[in-house]
């Protein structure tokens, strides 16, 4: 063909190949369980929606990345950016045909037309969960009890999610007569990571006095957890006493089940977004922190308000995937997935072709993944394509084996071979080989 | 908020509530199960591509569905349209990385602009599985029996996959002095279950003689199996008998796996795409066939043609989830998934809070998912909850019940009550009366 079109990905899109994309659907597999096991359920919306519906709310920078489009039938289109738009729209048009309170997860991949750099890209996914219809501190627990247990399933041990309230700053900068800019200033706060402290406090200094910026970074500095510095924080806070209540009760609660030590009361989170009113976490790595937060969640008073008169308050997070399997990868702990069958049922009488795939369904009734080798090649290069592929086992089988009802095994790594074995024989040392290792 | 903005979905798309999506993600994790059991590993590729890509090698009516676009880059994309050409695009790009022959599987989500009706959907679900790298018998057989053992796993046992190999007519056609036109030909034939054998015969009749038609229409009667029509058709088909050799493999092949009866040759099946060269197939449902085909596929000589010098030939199939999640919804044959966790923690004491998030998880770890009441509530409500959400088995716990270490358990349905024992008693409990479905 003349005209041949050169085979390429979009810019911030991927390709998975099988490895990679066998650690993610297993990945995915594990959190899966940790939200069922927790009463969790999944729900589904579409990619594209209305640009009004998932623009609503959100300020320019936002719209800026968002893919829009008109359709076939000129309708203001959009791919979605985020997975909790759509789950605010879900909740108005189907909030009367659910059982309230209401959890539900839902992973899947989000597109933002942001600048590419490593480890962000255009296409990607994200895994939230969310607790709606109970503002209480027992559902503020269970979010954060979550993303404890989805971390520890992923066999992550060291990480800290910094908890803090939303109101415990904004009630110091209401005190302080500065409610008006409030969040403007809890969004300059929310860069102290990135800019640093000194940058922070001279920004803040454009909106109040040194000594009240002092004030601010004091509370800042409260990170230690304990429960001193946790009794000066209500001394500190004054007037209202009921964001540093429940940022004490979910800790204690952290106290109780006695997992204290991954969190850490941290009120320089802010989390820069608007829509948060209570509660707010982001969780680091304590090996890699520079990657940043890889599960970052918070309260929100109404999660419906754009599209509905009803209020629905709720408390979610939201397990950015790229970036923890990045991290995983990084720390070692991606759990090594094969993508190989156990057997590869060798081809050495094309006249057996239909015994062979009789054969190979033996083999996977009894659970053991297995192909046939679907050309004819020399034994050599059929070995060499067990081997490439890390399939552990071949099974050989010509005329003279079939007339007596018998196979033969071999294992690929050590060479060994068991001749003229019946196939139940030859399931149980495969099996007994896979599980106890001896086999790659 | 006074413009609020009406919750709504795009024509065509769709909202899945959680038990309707658990039953999606159940299915997806069978098939998932029976391709890795066969040696089909994963793959994933974006959604959005350069449009060029693919629509490179589509006629003008797919062009029209698709929903393309420029990015904010002024690049010419375009939403995926099914999972073949990003396959193609795929291979070209990764072919020397990858083991040859190569077996993939790839279900996901596909976008088409079509005018929506009952069943057809704009965004709706593909499951395909292909083998390529390996134009053998073997390889189309592998795909019949990956079909095959799909509904089966589905719990479908009343299905036909009709088969033919597109050689077989256009060679006829070539016979006949046709080859240029065979195209059309097999095109109007593809027609033959939609507008019936008078129409298609009134229009192949603009092609060739009458004595033609009828030699045509006769083989496309040949659907009966069995060994004297298949020699029938050698016999009819003349020069090249190669296709019918093929056909008659696979048909043997499943003969000798005791599966025959799933199979049967029926050379109307042309699929009107222009790709396909060897075996092509379609499955129909033997209690609804009017639903039209839920697995289709077939022989292609060369999936990267559009974008590489190298040839691949392959064989695959795509399972229409959609339209097999209806059949089976219509047939009574979709499988009541539970959405729900096993037991539900009443909120007795506020205090406690954080002593029930503590017994939640040691039945979690035990395996039995579990939830948290997470709000004061009186306890009657509490039981209605459990009730409504189907919830089998509900913990009572006070300060008396902490102090001597126990709980108490209720079976929600029989009313039963288990006063003040062990975690581990509940837990066995629990575990026996799921497992003999004693409780709902």
């Amino acid at each position: 063909m003349a005209d041949r079109i050169e085979p390429r990905l979009l810019k911030g899109f991927r390709d998975f190949l099988p490895p990679a994309q066998a650690a993610r659907k297993d990945i995915l597999h594990t959190l899966e369980k940790v939200f069922e096991l927790r009463g969790f359920v999944p729900i589904d919306t579409p990619v594209l929606e209305y640009a009004e519906i998932l623009l609503g709310k959100s300020g320019g920078e936002t719209e800026k990345q968002v893919y829009r489009f008109f359709d076939q039938g000129e309708r203001d289109i959009a791919l979605r950016y985020d997975l909790t738009v759509p789950f605010a729209r879900f909740m108005a048009q189907h909030m009367h045909e659910l059982p309230l309170p209401f959890k539900r997860y839902h992973m899947d991949k989000v597109w933002r037309g942001e600048k590419p750099h490593k480890g962000r890209y255009r296409e990607f996914m994200q895994c939230d969960f969310d607790l709606v219809g109970a503002d209480t501190v027992s559902s503020d627990f269970e979010i954060m009890l979550t993303i404890y247990r989805s971390l520890k399933a992923l066999h992550i041990d060291r990480f800290t999610v910094h908890v803090s309230h939303r109101g415990i700053l904004s009630g110091l900068l209401a005190d302080m007569g500065l409610g008006q800019k409030a969040a403007d200033i809890l969004r300059t706060i929310d860069k102290i990571h990135k800019i640093g402290e000194k940058e922070v406090a001279a920004q803040l200094e454009e909106y109040m006095p040194a000594a009240a910026v002092k004030r601010i970074l004091e509370l800042l500095h409260y990170k230690g957890g304990g429960s001193d510095i946790i009794a000066n924080l209500t001394e500190l806070m004054g007037k209202d006493p009921a964001p540093v209540r429940r940022l004490l009760d979910v800790l204690a609660f952290a106290g109780e089940l006695g997992i204290a030590a991954h969190f850490k009361p941290d009120i320089s989170i802010t989390r820069g977004l608007d829509y948060y009113t209570g509660l707010v976490f982001e969780t680091f790595l304590d090996d890699l922190p520079g990657i940043g937060s890889v599960c970052s969640g918070g309260r929100y008073d109404n999660l419906v308000s754009l599209f509905s008169k009803q209020t629905l308050s709720g408390v979610g997070a939201s397990i950015g995937l790229d970036r923890l399997i990045a991290a995983l990868d990084e720390l070692a702990l991606l759990p090594p997935v094969s993508v190989s069958p156990s057997l590869l049922v060798l081809r050495i009488d094309d006249d057996l072709t239909g015994y062979y795939h009789k054969l190979a369904e033996e083999f996977r009734d009894q659970g053991i993944a297995a192909e046939v080798y679907p050309e004819k090649k020399k034994l050599a290069a059929q070995f060499q394509a067990a081997e490439k592929k890390s399939i552990p086992f071949a099974l050989v089988c010509g005329g003279r084996e079939k007339s007596k009802d018998k196979i033969s095994i071999k294992d690929v790594a050590s060479r060994e071979t068991f001749l003229e074995i019946d196939v139940s024989q030859a399931v149980s040392l495969i099996k007994q080989r896979l599980h106890t290792g001896q086999s790659s």
